[in-house]
Protein backbone atom coordinates (compact mmCIF):
# COMPACT_ATOMS: atom_id res chain seq x y z
CA UNK A 1 0.00 0.00 0.00
CA UNK A 2 0.81 3.30 -0.30
CA UNK A 3 1.52 5.82 2.41
CA UNK A 4 -2.15 7.44 1.80
CA UNK A 5 -3.16 3.87 2.45
CA UNK A 6 -0.89 3.27 5.51
CA UNK A 7 -2.39 6.51 7.14
CA UNK A 8 -6.02 5.60 5.91
CA UNK A 9 -5.74 2.28 7.82
CA UNK A 10 -3.78 3.23 10.87
CA UNK A 11 -5.51 6.65 11.16
CA UNK A 12 -1.75 8.20 11.70
CA UNK A 13 -1.22 11.82 9.74
CA UNK A 14 1.34 11.02 6.51
CA UNK A 15 2.87 14.38 8.24
CA UNK A 16 3.34 12.15 11.38
CA UNK A 17 4.30 8.90 9.64
CA UNK A 18 7.17 10.81 7.43
CA UNK A 19 8.20 11.69 10.76
CA UNK A 20 8.30 8.31 12.15
CA UNK A 21 10.12 7.28 9.27
CA UNK A 22 12.94 9.98 9.45
CA UNK A 23 13.50 9.46 12.61
CA UNK A 24 13.60 6.01 12.21
CA UNK A 25 10.53 4.17 14.61
CA UNK A 26 9.09 2.98 11.03
CA UNK A 27 11.40 1.21 8.39
CA UNK A 28 11.73 2.52 4.97
CA UNK A 29 8.79 1.46 2.72
CA UNK A 30 10.09 -0.59 -0.51
CA UNK A 31 10.79 2.36 -3.33
CA UNK A 32 8.50 1.49 -6.68
CA UNK A 33 9.67 5.11 -8.02
CA UNK A 34 12.09 7.68 -7.79
CA UNK A 35 9.37 9.07 -4.95
CA UNK A 36 6.67 6.52 -4.21
CA UNK A 37 7.46 4.08 -1.51
CA UNK A 38 5.36 0.51 -0.88
CA UNK A 39 4.25 -0.53 2.45
CA UNK A 40 3.10 -3.71 4.25
CA UNK A 41 1.03 -5.28 7.04
CA UNK A 42 4.50 -5.33 9.47
CA UNK A 43 4.48 -1.06 8.59
CA UNK A 44 1.09 -1.35 9.74
CA UNK A 45 1.87 -3.31 13.13
CA UNK A 46 4.86 -1.79 13.62
CA UNK A 47 3.17 2.17 13.07
CA UNK A 48 0.31 1.00 15.51
CA UNK A 49 2.89 0.19 18.23
CA UNK A 50 4.82 3.29 18.05
CA UNK A 51 1.43 5.45 18.15
CA UNK A 52 0.44 3.53 21.15
CA UNK A 53 3.92 3.94 23.04
CA UNK A 54 3.68 7.66 21.89
CA UNK A 55 0.40 8.48 22.96
CA UNK A 56 -0.75 5.93 25.35
CA UNK A 57 3.20 5.22 26.97
CA UNK A 58 3.31 8.87 26.85
CA UNK A 59 7.10 7.58 26.03
CA UNK A 60 9.81 9.70 24.80
CA UNK A 61 11.17 9.29 20.94
CA UNK A 62 14.60 8.27 21.70
CA UNK A 63 13.22 5.50 24.52
CA UNK A 64 10.83 3.92 21.76
CA UNK A 65 13.85 4.32 19.11
CA UNK A 66 15.86 1.61 21.91
CA UNK A 67 13.05 -0.63 22.71
CA UNK A 68 12.09 -1.43 19.13
CA UNK A 69 16.28 -1.59 18.59
CA UNK A 70 15.89 -4.38 21.39
CA UNK A 71 12.53 -6.01 19.27
CA UNK A 72 13.87 -5.73 15.79
CA UNK A 73 17.24 -7.82 16.85
CA UNK A 74 17.43 -11.50 15.05
CA UNK A 75 16.45 -13.42 18.03
CA UNK A 76 14.51 -11.09 20.45
CA UNK A 77 15.48 -11.97 24.38
CA UNK A 78 12.59 -11.18 26.70
CA UNK A 79 15.23 -10.24 29.33
CA UNK A 80 17.16 -8.02 27.23
CA UNK A 81 13.60 -6.60 25.56
CA UNK A 82 12.35 -6.09 29.29
CA UNK A 83 15.73 -4.69 30.36
CA UNK A 84 15.27 -1.80 27.60
CA UNK A 85 11.70 -1.00 28.50
CA UNK A 86 12.97 -0.73 32.09
CA UNK A 87 15.62 1.73 31.23
CA UNK A 88 13.59 3.69 28.85
CA UNK A 89 10.74 4.16 30.91
CA UNK A 90 12.93 5.17 34.31
CA UNK A 91 14.89 7.52 31.93
CA UNK A 92 18.50 8.86 32.88
CA UNK A 93 18.74 9.90 36.16
CA UNK A 94 21.46 12.33 37.94
CA UNK A 95 21.98 11.97 41.49
CA UNK A 96 19.92 10.17 44.38
CA UNK A 97 19.23 11.49 47.42
CA UNK A 98 21.19 9.37 49.57
CA UNK A 99 18.45 9.19 52.68
CA UNK A 100 15.93 7.95 50.03
CA UNK A 101 18.33 5.26 48.08
CA UNK A 102 18.56 3.57 51.90
CA UNK A 103 14.97 3.63 52.23
CA UNK A 104 14.15 1.94 48.84
CA UNK A 105 17.55 -0.66 49.72
CA UNK A 106 16.06 -1.27 52.83
CA UNK A 107 12.76 -1.79 51.33
CA UNK A 108 14.16 -4.23 48.95
CA UNK A 109 15.40 -6.64 52.28
CA UNK A 110 12.21 -6.46 53.36
CA UNK A 111 10.34 -7.36 50.96
CA UNK A 112 12.90 -10.33 49.67
CA UNK A 113 12.94 -9.24 46.22
CA UNK A 114 15.96 -10.64 44.30
CA UNK A 115 17.37 -7.42 42.91
CA UNK A 116 19.88 -5.15 42.71
CA UNK A 117 19.56 -1.21 44.86
CA UNK A 118 21.03 0.31 42.02
CA UNK A 119 18.94 -1.13 39.20
CA UNK A 120 16.94 1.89 37.31
CA UNK A 121 13.57 1.30 38.57
CA UNK A 122 14.72 0.95 42.12
CA UNK A 123 16.56 4.69 41.35
CA UNK A 124 13.49 6.17 39.73
CA UNK A 125 11.66 4.94 42.95
CA UNK A 126 14.18 6.71 44.77
CA UNK A 127 14.14 9.89 42.73
CA UNK A 128 9.93 9.76 43.68
CA UNK A 129 10.29 9.55 47.20
CA UNK A 130 12.42 12.31 47.25
CA UNK A 131 9.69 14.20 45.45
CA UNK A 132 7.36 13.52 47.45
CA UNK A 133 9.50 14.61 50.80
CA UNK A 134 10.70 17.69 49.18
CA UNK A 135 7.03 18.99 47.78
CA UNK A 136 5.52 18.22 51.65
CA UNK A 137 3.46 14.91 50.70
CA UNK A 138 6.91 12.48 52.51
CA UNK A 139 3.37 10.93 54.77
CA UNK A 140 2.85 9.03 51.73
CA UNK A 141 6.08 7.22 51.90
CA UNK A 142 4.99 6.10 55.05
CA UNK A 143 2.50 3.27 53.39
CA UNK A 144 5.01 2.18 50.83
CA UNK A 145 5.07 -1.12 52.08
CA UNK A 146 1.47 -1.37 51.09
CA UNK A 147 2.27 -0.17 47.68
CA UNK A 148 5.25 -2.55 47.59
CA UNK A 149 2.63 -5.23 48.52
CA UNK A 150 -0.02 -4.74 45.63
CA UNK A 151 3.01 -4.35 43.01
CA UNK A 152 3.99 -7.56 43.88
CA UNK A 153 0.49 -8.87 43.07
CA UNK A 154 0.64 -7.23 39.50
CA UNK A 155 3.76 -8.47 39.53
CA UNK A 156 2.77 -11.81 39.62
CA UNK A 157 0.11 -11.47 37.45
CA UNK A 158 2.59 -9.68 34.80
CA UNK A 159 4.62 -12.63 34.82
CA UNK A 160 1.68 -15.80 34.83
CA UNK A 161 0.25 -14.66 32.05
CA UNK A 162 3.83 -14.22 29.82
CA UNK A 163 5.40 -17.53 31.75
CA UNK A 164 2.65 -19.32 29.29
CA UNK A 165 3.73 -18.30 26.30
CA UNK A 166 5.38 -20.14 23.87
CA UNK A 167 6.15 -18.31 20.65
CA UNK A 168 9.01 -15.76 21.47
CA UNK A 169 8.14 -12.87 19.26
CA UNK A 170 4.46 -12.81 21.25
CA UNK A 171 6.25 -12.93 24.40
CA UNK A 172 8.45 -9.95 23.99
CA UNK A 173 6.03 -8.42 22.49
CA UNK A 174 3.83 -8.87 25.25
CA UNK A 175 6.21 -8.28 28.00
CA UNK A 176 7.55 -4.33 25.91
CA UNK A 177 3.36 -4.07 25.41
CA UNK A 178 2.22 -5.13 29.01
CA UNK A 179 4.67 -3.25 30.98
CA UNK A 180 4.25 0.23 29.10
CA UNK A 181 0.48 0.16 28.58
CA UNK A 182 0.25 -1.94 31.18
CA UNK A 183 1.60 0.80 33.61
CA UNK A 184 -1.55 3.35 31.85
CA UNK A 185 -4.19 0.45 32.76
CA UNK A 186 -2.85 0.17 36.50
CA UNK A 187 -3.04 4.04 36.66
CA UNK A 188 -6.60 4.20 35.40
CA UNK A 189 -7.66 1.19 37.55
CA UNK A 190 -6.00 3.02 40.60
CA UNK A 191 -7.80 6.73 39.82
CA UNK A 192 -11.34 4.42 39.66
CA UNK A 193 -10.44 2.60 42.73
CA UNK A 194 -9.44 5.95 44.56
CA UNK A 195 -12.74 7.70 43.20
CA UNK A 196 -14.70 4.98 44.48
CA UNK A 197 -13.34 4.49 48.37
CA UNK A 198 -13.23 8.73 48.08
CA UNK A 199 -17.09 8.48 47.99
CA UNK A 200 -17.26 6.15 50.62
CA UNK A 201 -15.26 8.10 53.10
CA UNK A 202 -16.36 11.91 51.73
CA UNK A 203 -19.82 10.05 51.12
CA UNK A 204 -19.76 11.83 47.46
CA UNK A 205 -17.96 11.74 44.37
CA UNK A 206 -15.00 13.79 43.31
CA UNK B 1 15.59 36.65 46.11
CA UNK B 2 16.95 37.47 42.67
CA UNK B 3 16.04 35.15 39.61
CA UNK B 4 19.79 33.95 39.87
CA UNK B 5 19.18 33.14 43.55
CA UNK B 6 16.00 31.27 42.89
CA UNK B 7 17.69 28.95 40.35
CA UNK B 8 20.62 28.27 42.43
CA UNK B 9 18.18 27.40 45.10
CA UNK B 10 15.72 25.34 42.81
CA UNK B 11 18.20 24.43 40.52
CA UNK B 12 16.15 25.41 38.10
CA UNK B 13 17.45 26.86 35.19
CA UNK B 14 17.06 30.96 34.74
CA UNK B 15 16.20 30.10 31.07
CA UNK B 16 13.40 27.12 32.60
CA UNK B 17 11.87 29.52 35.20
CA UNK B 18 11.47 32.75 32.41
CA UNK B 19 9.26 30.18 30.66
CA UNK B 20 7.16 28.96 33.16
CA UNK B 21 6.63 32.41 34.21
CA UNK B 22 5.99 33.04 30.34
CA UNK B 23 3.03 30.25 30.65
CA UNK B 24 1.69 30.74 33.93
CA UNK B 25 3.11 27.91 35.58
CA UNK B 26 4.80 30.58 38.43
CA UNK B 27 3.45 33.51 39.82
CA UNK B 28 5.11 36.67 38.46
CA UNK B 29 7.64 37.97 41.04
CA UNK B 30 7.66 41.28 42.95
CA UNK B 31 8.71 44.56 40.40
CA UNK B 32 11.48 46.14 42.24
CA UNK B 33 13.13 48.10 39.46
CA UNK B 34 11.14 47.47 35.60
CA UNK B 35 13.64 44.91 34.33
CA UNK B 36 13.75 43.09 37.97
CA UNK B 37 11.87 41.38 39.90
CA UNK B 38 11.77 40.38 43.58
CA UNK B 39 10.89 36.27 44.51
CA UNK B 40 9.77 34.39 47.76
CA UNK B 41 9.46 30.84 49.16
CA UNK B 42 6.37 30.48 47.75
CA UNK B 43 7.65 30.68 44.49
CA UNK B 44 10.38 28.29 45.37
CA UNK B 45 8.05 25.65 46.74
CA UNK B 46 5.71 26.22 42.99
CA UNK B 47 8.88 26.39 41.50
CA UNK B 48 9.68 22.54 42.97
CA UNK B 49 6.00 21.17 42.94
CA UNK B 50 5.90 22.42 38.78
CA UNK B 51 9.48 20.67 38.35
CA UNK B 52 8.42 17.15 40.06
CA UNK B 53 4.92 17.25 37.98
CA UNK B 54 6.56 18.07 34.56
CA UNK B 55 10.14 16.09 34.97
CA UNK B 56 8.81 12.88 37.35
CA UNK B 57 5.24 13.06 36.47
CA UNK B 58 5.57 14.19 32.98
CA UNK B 59 2.76 16.07 32.53
CA UNK B 60 1.76 18.64 29.96
CA UNK B 61 2.17 21.73 30.64
CA UNK B 62 -1.57 22.57 29.84
CA UNK B 63 -2.14 19.95 32.29
CA UNK B 64 -0.24 21.53 34.86
CA UNK B 65 -1.87 24.94 34.23
CA UNK B 66 -5.08 23.27 34.93
CA UNK B 67 -3.84 21.70 38.17
CA UNK B 68 -2.43 24.84 39.48
CA UNK B 69 -5.27 26.54 38.72
CA UNK B 70 -7.55 24.20 41.16
CA UNK B 71 -4.75 25.09 43.67
CA UNK B 72 -5.41 28.70 43.21
CA UNK B 73 -8.46 28.88 44.47
CA UNK B 74 -8.67 30.94 47.21
CA UNK B 75 -10.80 27.53 49.65
CA UNK B 76 -9.20 24.42 47.57
CA UNK B 77 -11.65 21.39 47.16
CA UNK B 78 -10.05 18.01 47.55
CA UNK B 79 -12.76 16.80 45.18
CA UNK B 80 -12.37 19.20 43.19
CA UNK B 81 -8.91 19.19 42.88
CA UNK B 82 -8.52 15.47 42.57
CA UNK B 83 -10.77 15.54 39.87
CA UNK B 84 -8.57 18.13 38.21
CA UNK B 85 -5.79 15.79 38.78
CA UNK B 86 -7.87 12.83 37.25
CA UNK B 87 -9.05 14.56 34.21
CA UNK B 88 -5.51 15.87 33.80
CA UNK B 89 -3.57 12.82 34.16
CA UNK B 90 -6.20 10.75 31.48
CA UNK B 91 -5.84 13.84 29.14
CA UNK B 92 -8.54 14.48 26.70
CA UNK B 93 -9.49 11.29 24.28
CA UNK B 94 -11.54 10.31 21.49
CA UNK B 95 -13.86 7.78 20.56
CA UNK B 96 -13.02 4.64 22.86
CA UNK B 97 -13.88 1.68 21.50
CA UNK B 98 -17.34 0.24 22.65
CA UNK B 99 -16.21 -3.48 23.61
CA UNK B 100 -13.44 -1.78 25.88
CA UNK B 101 -15.86 0.39 27.21
CA UNK B 102 -18.23 -2.61 28.09
CA UNK B 103 -15.39 -5.05 29.48
CA UNK B 104 -14.62 -1.91 31.79
CA UNK B 105 -18.39 -1.18 32.89
CA UNK B 106 -18.62 -4.87 33.92
CA UNK B 107 -15.33 -4.66 35.75
CA UNK B 108 -16.69 -1.81 37.70
CA UNK B 109 -20.15 -3.41 38.41
CA UNK B 110 -17.60 -7.21 39.12
CA UNK B 111 -15.40 -4.82 41.77
CA UNK B 112 -18.60 -3.25 43.30
CA UNK B 113 -16.87 0.54 42.56
CA UNK B 114 -19.35 3.33 43.20
CA UNK B 115 -18.21 5.13 40.22
CA UNK B 116 -19.61 6.53 36.97
CA UNK B 117 -18.58 4.46 33.69
CA UNK B 118 -17.79 7.69 31.91
CA UNK B 119 -15.63 8.96 34.22
CA UNK B 120 -12.51 9.79 32.19
CA UNK B 121 -10.59 7.48 34.33
CA UNK B 122 -12.71 4.89 32.96
CA UNK B 123 -12.29 5.99 29.39
CA UNK B 124 -8.37 5.80 29.94
CA UNK B 125 -8.71 1.94 31.29
CA UNK B 126 -10.69 1.32 28.20
CA UNK B 127 -8.61 2.85 25.44
CA UNK B 128 -5.44 0.85 27.32
CA UNK B 129 -7.43 -2.61 26.96
CA UNK B 130 -8.47 -1.35 23.24
CA UNK B 131 -4.64 -0.73 22.43
CA UNK B 132 -3.23 -4.16 24.48
CA UNK B 133 -5.96 -5.88 22.02
CA UNK B 134 -4.72 -3.97 19.01
CA UNK B 135 -1.26 -4.64 19.51
CA UNK B 136 -1.64 -8.56 20.56
CA UNK B 137 -1.14 -7.75 23.59
CA UNK B 138 -5.02 -8.78 24.08
CA UNK B 139 -3.80 -11.73 26.71
CA UNK B 140 -2.86 -9.33 29.94
CA UNK B 141 -6.44 -8.66 29.45
CA UNK B 142 -7.48 -11.94 30.99
CA UNK B 143 -5.67 -10.69 34.02
CA UNK B 144 -7.84 -7.26 34.63
CA UNK B 145 -9.48 -8.63 37.99
CA UNK B 146 -5.81 -8.75 39.68
CA UNK B 147 -5.25 -5.82 38.30
CA UNK B 148 -7.69 -4.01 39.76
CA UNK B 149 -7.25 -6.01 43.11
CA UNK B 150 -3.67 -4.50 43.01
CA UNK B 151 -5.37 -0.71 42.25
CA UNK B 152 -7.81 -1.36 45.41
CA UNK B 153 -5.11 -2.29 47.93
CA UNK B 154 -3.26 1.22 46.56
CA UNK B 155 -6.16 2.90 46.65
CA UNK B 156 -6.99 2.01 50.06
CA UNK B 157 -3.35 3.13 51.45
CA UNK B 158 -3.93 6.30 49.74
CA UNK B 159 -7.14 7.17 50.93
CA UNK B 160 -5.82 6.17 54.51
CA UNK B 161 -2.78 8.03 54.39
CA UNK B 162 -4.55 11.66 53.59
CA UNK B 163 -8.10 11.07 55.43
CA UNK B 164 -6.09 11.78 58.52
CA UNK B 165 -4.80 14.88 57.52
CA UNK B 166 -6.82 17.98 59.12
CA UNK B 167 -5.34 21.01 57.17
CA UNK B 168 -7.15 21.75 53.88
CA UNK B 169 -4.01 23.10 51.89
CA UNK B 170 -1.73 19.91 53.18
CA UNK B 171 -4.28 17.58 51.82
CA UNK B 172 -5.29 18.82 48.49
CA UNK B 173 -1.17 19.24 47.89
CA UNK B 174 -0.93 15.48 49.25
CA UNK B 175 -3.53 14.28 47.00
CA UNK B 176 -2.45 16.13 43.88
CA UNK B 177 1.25 14.89 44.60
CA UNK B 178 0.41 11.58 45.96
CA UNK B 179 -1.54 10.82 42.50
CA UNK B 180 0.84 12.24 40.08
CA UNK B 181 4.67 11.55 41.45
CA UNK B 182 2.84 8.21 42.94
CA UNK B 183 2.18 6.95 39.84
CA UNK B 184 5.40 6.73 39.63
CA UNK B 185 6.39 5.40 42.82
CA UNK B 186 4.41 2.41 41.92
CA UNK B 187 5.35 1.91 38.35
CA UNK B 188 8.53 1.51 39.86
CA UNK B 189 7.81 -0.59 42.32
CA UNK B 190 6.07 -2.84 39.72
CA UNK B 191 9.18 -2.94 37.58
CA UNK B 192 11.20 -3.88 40.77
CA UNK B 193 8.81 -6.70 42.05
CA UNK B 194 8.72 -7.89 37.83
CA UNK B 195 12.60 -8.18 37.89
CA UNK B 196 12.29 -10.28 41.34
CA UNK B 197 9.86 -12.37 40.09
CA UNK B 198 11.09 -12.91 36.53
CA UNK B 199 14.76 -14.13 38.56
CA UNK B 200 12.69 -16.65 40.28
CA UNK B 201 11.04 -18.17 37.18
CA UNK B 202 13.46 -17.20 34.48
CA UNK B 203 16.32 -17.89 37.27
CA UNK B 204 18.22 -15.15 35.80
CA UNK B 205 17.89 -11.00 36.36
CA UNK B 206 16.51 -9.50 33.43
Amino acid sequence: MRIAELSRQSDVPVATIKYYLREGLLPQGELTSPNQAHYDERHLRRLRLVRALVEIGRLPIAAIRDLLAGLDTPRPDLHEALGRALAATSGPRGDIDAAASGEIAALIERRGWAIHPDTPAARAAAEAVAALRALGAGGLVKGIDGYAEAAELIAAQDLALIKDRQDAETTVLEAVVGTIIGDTLIVALRRMAQESASAAIFGRRP
